[in-house]
């Protein structure tokens, strides 16, 4: 890989999500040589990607260019390729544009949808977890319901306007929401000659309520906020099989639907060459200590989803969302800072600031550490909350523009199948 | 194709563009039953193409949805089909999905790019006709300042920061521009380590000036602004062939470039099943009176860039833009209910308001009939125009609040690889 060999020592950083990001920033100017490395350009909200996949926001407006984000830093590299595998030996990383040595690694590669080996649903269900899928989900909603008014076959006509979200966290309940407000608002108009009543909602949740990582009250409020706008909730059922039409679960519930979103877990994006001791199976994390210092390596970091730092609090990692990624990114980055000073480094701890999700106009459930609310006021805290914490002064206002239109309008104009989704293939054209 | 038979007379509208859409706004209403069919699902303002491909501004916010254009009107259908041909026999259209019946047939199908025969060009080339070719466009562009980093073969660095523009009309005068400020303010800043006055634009035409359908005077002003802008100026030059990375013309000069943008013609996208007299061949428009009625045929019309009609002023046919576009399609609709009701048709008499090129910030040539006037107020002109007539009031405060925001900030913030462009297949993945 093409960068210049210096007299600083070199840390590399892999992924620009929240983690990297976070890192990368506190380390401009530092005497370090640093070079992050990413499969995309830019960095993505994942957080609103749902309102992309839904016709709300334009695809534009929650990526940030990373080479934006770094520019006019002296010792600071971006490129973008994919890691294939690291050599720990010679510490020494593989990409698809060559080899590069390194002093410090940072592995900040977060996660990737967990299908749990399912490969048919991995196949014929659609994912949400970066910009190209959310559009790709963005194009087959739409084609469903052009497909629908072709068709005089009743059921297949249903299969096409039946939508199973499977997994009842933030991700599944936000985007149910979404696509109970388009069938309030915008189909009815777009389609007048399809009946939209005849448009499911369904979400399926294996625990016993949804948002479980959230209070009680909370998956309350949002699961009555969901059935008010038609959503139907399956709580304690779990998915077994999808075969591009049947949804099989473990109970007597069965689908026939068109569009399965598949938003059930996330794994780590482990790279390749690493100890199999300081990786957890199940969930393909990474252990590290509470200096978020890989176990087994003296100079390999993991920080943010792909990293597993188990605590009293939380045994079995932190949660894999943005608020943990960007604490260990900003103290990681006062931690080498401390490393070349030979001076002793900080432990992690989890400022925990609470959760929320939204379920659509006027609707949202907060908790916070000490104080829990729903409804208008917890939406705008939502909005509030996500507008400053996405990059860039651009997307805040383009973002802030198009949900004051939105809201004012009860609209979705980014209702376009910029590029076809085929459905056999699982790629757009 | 299911659309609903009624009792009323039923007029086909074939593409949802100036053309289309200026005639299907003004039937709302009328004793007819409206069929709008179209490939996209939105409608595409190709005017400013040539900013989504660099980055200016999102591709959202330059299309509108077809379906919200003509929405609440009853009598009123959209399809989203490519149609096949024709049977003028039995008044029948087929299509990808289905054959239907018409009473009067509007054929409003535009241009696509014309490459004369020449199918390595085709093959090598980028075109820049609608949004996923300009976003692959964009794509390309960054790919090959990311690719640039990595080689250390001079050669090939010069070839992939070398770009030529093939055609001096506004859509290559003005691409020309937006390039020219990507590699002043944006490029040095997003790659520090490569040395970005090796970047060539190049722009080749064919005629001896730039614009030459405008005033000798924006002409000029348009190539001192395009010097000005550190653009290579290739006049009295044809390109001969292109085979990826040697650019051949009928002189001397010849180029070595990875990136060849063709926007030296269009051509109309007529359709199979049409009687051969009524097609210009070498412009493939279709030949119709003072009514836009297709000759040799009572209830078939075409308007728009596919039309071809010969008055005294335009012997060939109009010019190939927005204007004469939106002024048959509203005259057309008047003169369908002027059929309807038995009454004579009004012939179309084009009214000129004019042309206008914009070249950079602050930097624009207008021709009016009466003025011509270049530079500071004639950029304000150009993007004041361009504004109101985008569709659809969201898309205008978006594209508003973009342009405010590259003049305030000199930036360009989509410059993002979305989908990565497979130069090879000549196709996004």
């Amino acid at each position: 890989m093409n960068v210049p060999i210096t007299s600083l020592p070199r840390l590399v950083i892999i992924g620009g999500g929240f983690a990297g990001i976070a890192l990368a920033e506190k380390l401009k100017n530092k005497d370090l040589q640093v070079v992050m490395i990413d499969k995309h350009n830019y960095h993505t909200f994942q957080p609103l990607l749902y309102q992309v996949a839904t016709g709300g926001l334009e695809p534009d407006s929650i990526a940030f260019p990373l080479r934006k984000i770094i520019k006019n830093i002296p010792n600071f590299y971006f490129r973008l390729t994919e890691v294939l595998s690291v050599d720990t030996e010679n510490n020494e990383i593989d990409s698809t544009i060559g080899k590069l040595k390194y002093d410090y690694l940072v592995i900040a590669t977060g996660s990737k949808t967990n299908y749990f080996g399912n490969t048919s649903i991995e196949k014929y269900s659609m994912a949400m977890k970066n910009v190209p899928q959310s559009l790709n989900l963005r194009s087959l909603i739409i084609e469903n319901f052009e497909e629908a008014l072709l068709t005089s076959n009743l059921e297949e006509r249903n299969a096409l306007m039946n939508f199973v979200i499977v997994g009842g966290g933030p991700t599944g309940v936000e985007l149910a929401g979404a696509l109970a407000e388009l069938k309030k608002g915008i189909l009815p108009k777009d389609y007048p000659d399809l009946d939209i009543r005849q448009m499911q909602i369904n979400i399926v949740e294996g625990s016993d309520r949804l948002l479980n990582s959230m209070s009680p009250r909370a998956s309350k409020k949002s699961e009555d906020f969901l059935v008010d706008l038609g959503v139907n909730i399956w709580n304690n059922v779990q998915i077994k099989n999808y075969d591009g039409y049947c949804v099989e679960t473990n109970s007597d519930v069965s689908f026939k639907s068109s569009t399965v979103i598949w938003a059930a877990g996330v794994k780590g994006s482990t790279i390749n060459g690493l100890n199999d001791e300081c990786i957890i199976e199940r969930a393909n994390r990474i252990v590290v200590d509470e200096f978020n210092k890989v176990v087994g390596y003296d100079n390999i970091f993991a920080i943010g989803d792909v990293s597993c730092m188990s605590t009293d609090v939380y045994p079995k990692g932190h949660p894999m969302m943005a608020q943990p990624a960007l604490q260990q990114g900003k103290l990681l980055a006062k931690n080498i800072v401390a490393i070349l000073a030979n001076k002793p480094m900080k432990p992690f701890v989890y400022k925990d600031k609470g959760s929320m999700a939204t379920i659509g106009r006027n609707k949202a459930v907060v908790d916070l550490k000490k104080i829990r609310f729903q409804g208008v006021f917890a939406w705008f805290v939502w909005m509030f909350i996500h507008l400053i914490s996405l990059v860039g002064f651009r997307n805040k206002i383009v973002v802030f523009f198009n949900w004051f239109y939105n809201y004012v309008f009860f609209d979705r104009e980014t209702r376009l199948i910029i590029r076809p989704f085929k459905k056999k293939n699982k790629e757009s054209f």
